[in-house]
């Protein structure tokens, strides 16, 4: 905080991706609409709002769509802009795609807040469209009682290398690109038991576009078989959704998980959030965490704002990508493996 | 208002387009932000927040984006849904493309407001989504205190075909496919003034989607030099913004602008929105209103949700243009010409 004096997160109820609407909750109620029929071009369906959609525009270019916007989860304007875009931009990446353009999704009480915090979350966002070679083009605002900002981004892909979380095979590593515990951390600053310099790492970490395709070779690109990015329903949900969409089920040693110094301290203290309950729920079912203690447990369902991509990829490659990523990704690691499917869709161990 | 008891308007402080930043208000915030570099392949530069822009894809496709939401304006949730998804929809119209995806924006009260509010809101976009021949491909939805719903939306337009509202030349004929008055009504609305039945002749023209382009043919449609749409700004904001961009100015008769039956009924009453007086603002340097009474006036300024298409046309082609649209545009009249600059971008008599 430098500008100003209003700490955001002290201006609303909850903050980033645990704002998130629950996953059964939301797909609950969309259950209930009639859409319009695919289109033949609908190449990927994010009719159930948790991914991106993917739009087929000619046979070598398809348009990546996805949305993002929530209130604040920083006290810092600059920094809540900058996080709010490198997740928004995240999805993109998370499909193997390139962001093209981005539009500004903004809601602020106009009569209250300063015109400063507005410029400094937009200079944020801006700076960070500008670091993935988008462009803004447009946005929309409005009056409101509390901050709210993200940014819709459409990207291209090439239509035969989407990244489809449809696609882990048998014997994948998995690979995790940044550390877990944005959550608990977020949390802690929120009820002023932490300073934004003290979550540093978790906010330089949220602040970073995942742009892993920068720092890839072609051959390192091919060997990638399915992405996901890790956003609001944690490692656990995330994780899950890939497992059930390939059809297989991932072994993931919990003691190779990278996470912040201060994340398992953060958790031992309590800072939970509304997530961290729901994305229990939402998994319980179809993962297993029996050999996890309670910290881990909360650990793999901590909901994560602008967190790392899953990445399953030919093992062969996997010490390779791994060692191309650590240039920007310090907490690069691969945290297990794909098996044919069995009783549950994750074992964490 | 049929399967719920609660009347959305009353939920919220103010409604629909009305809800909107002010122009003014948000150019002075803008400026102070520095936006990368645009691409080459951005043909219309939406930077500015109030328009589409549009991305060049291919020689032959460019996609045009947009991206509106805002409180409800409507008791009804299906029909807020729809007024909503066809508002959304228009700016891609009004640069002459088409409609292909849509995303949703979605916030709401998750503990208190019930789900088929939901659902019944999430069902008339996707109806309108539906009728536009475009397709749903995700979205983003996140509890918050007070309902908002809009649509992120991406068309495609030939990029030798836009629409641009810099194109008007001095002789076109202006055509509006709408009736004004949908600010004053809501207002009334609002108030309890007036009920949804009241005004619905304004509720019905809010939910058209503006595809005057399914009603033209080839050679009505290369007779149409530049377009808008008019939201939020009104008929004086919307059409300054042409003529500007343009660098001529228009004569507009008032008496020939479209308005519903009980517009001027609704002004008379004083049913006014924050948005009559700062579009007054926003256009007094650039428009002479001298020989308008103060009704004339407030209808000009009217912010209008979902309103009609403002275009500027070859003369020799407006009547046929008219008599085309009129199959599904009722209201829509010749209301004015295109002369060369003068002191005042718009001239209303």
């Amino acid at each position: 905080m430098k500008s100003n004096q209003i700490a955001l997160t002290q201006t609303v109820q909850k903050g980033g991706c645990a704002a998130k609407v629950s996953a059964m909750e939301l797909r609950k109620i969309l259950k209930r609409i009639s859409f319009p029929k695919p289109h033949a071009e609908l190449l990927v369906d994010g009719r159930l709002f948790d991914d991106a959609g993917i739009y087929k525009v000619t046979n070598d270019i398809a348009m990546v769509q996805t949305l993002d916007f929530f209130t604040p989860i920083l006290d810092s304007p600059r920094l809540f802009g900058e996080v709010a875009a490198a997740n928004a931009l995240s999805d993109v990446y998370a499909m193997g795609g390139r962001p093209k353009t981005a539009m500004g999704i903004l809601a602020f009480p106009i009569a209250t807040m300063n015109d400063s915090v507005i410029v400094d979350v937009m200079q944020g966002a801006s700076d960070k469209v500008n670091e993935a070679e988008a462009n803004f083009v447009g946005g929309h605002s409005i009056d409101d009682d509390t901050l709210k900002f993200g940014l819709s981004v459409t990207g291209f892909v090439h239509p035969e290398k989407i990244w489809k979380n449809s696609r882990a095979k048998v014997g994948d590593h998995l690979i995790l690109t940044k550390a877990l515990g944005t959550g608990t951390m977020t949390a802690a600053l929120k009820r002023r038991e932490a300073s934004e310099e003290d979550i540093m790492e978790a906010i330089e970490s949220m602040s970073m576009i995942n742009n892993a395709i920068d720092y890839l070779s072609e051959e390192q690109m091919m060997a990638i078989h399915s992405a996901t990015d890790i956003t609001g329903f944690g490692l656990s949900g995330h994780a899950m959704q890939l497992a059930n969409a390939s059809e297989i089920s991932l072994r993931i040693k919990v003691e190779s998980v990278p996470r912040f110094s201060k994340t398992i301290h953060c958790l031992e203290k309590g800072y939970l959030t509304k997530a961290h309950r729901s994305n229990s729920e939402y998994t319980k079912e179809y993962i297993d965490t029996k050999s996890l203690d309670l910290l881990n447990q909360q650990l793999i369902h901590d909901p994560q704002t602008s967190g790392g991509l899953l990445l399953s990829v030919n093992p062969k490659m996997s010490g390779s990508i791994v060692a191309s990523l650590k240039n920007k990704f310090r907490n690069v690691s691969i945290i297990g493996e794909v098996e044919k499917l069995q009783e549950k869709a994750i074992i964490f161990e």
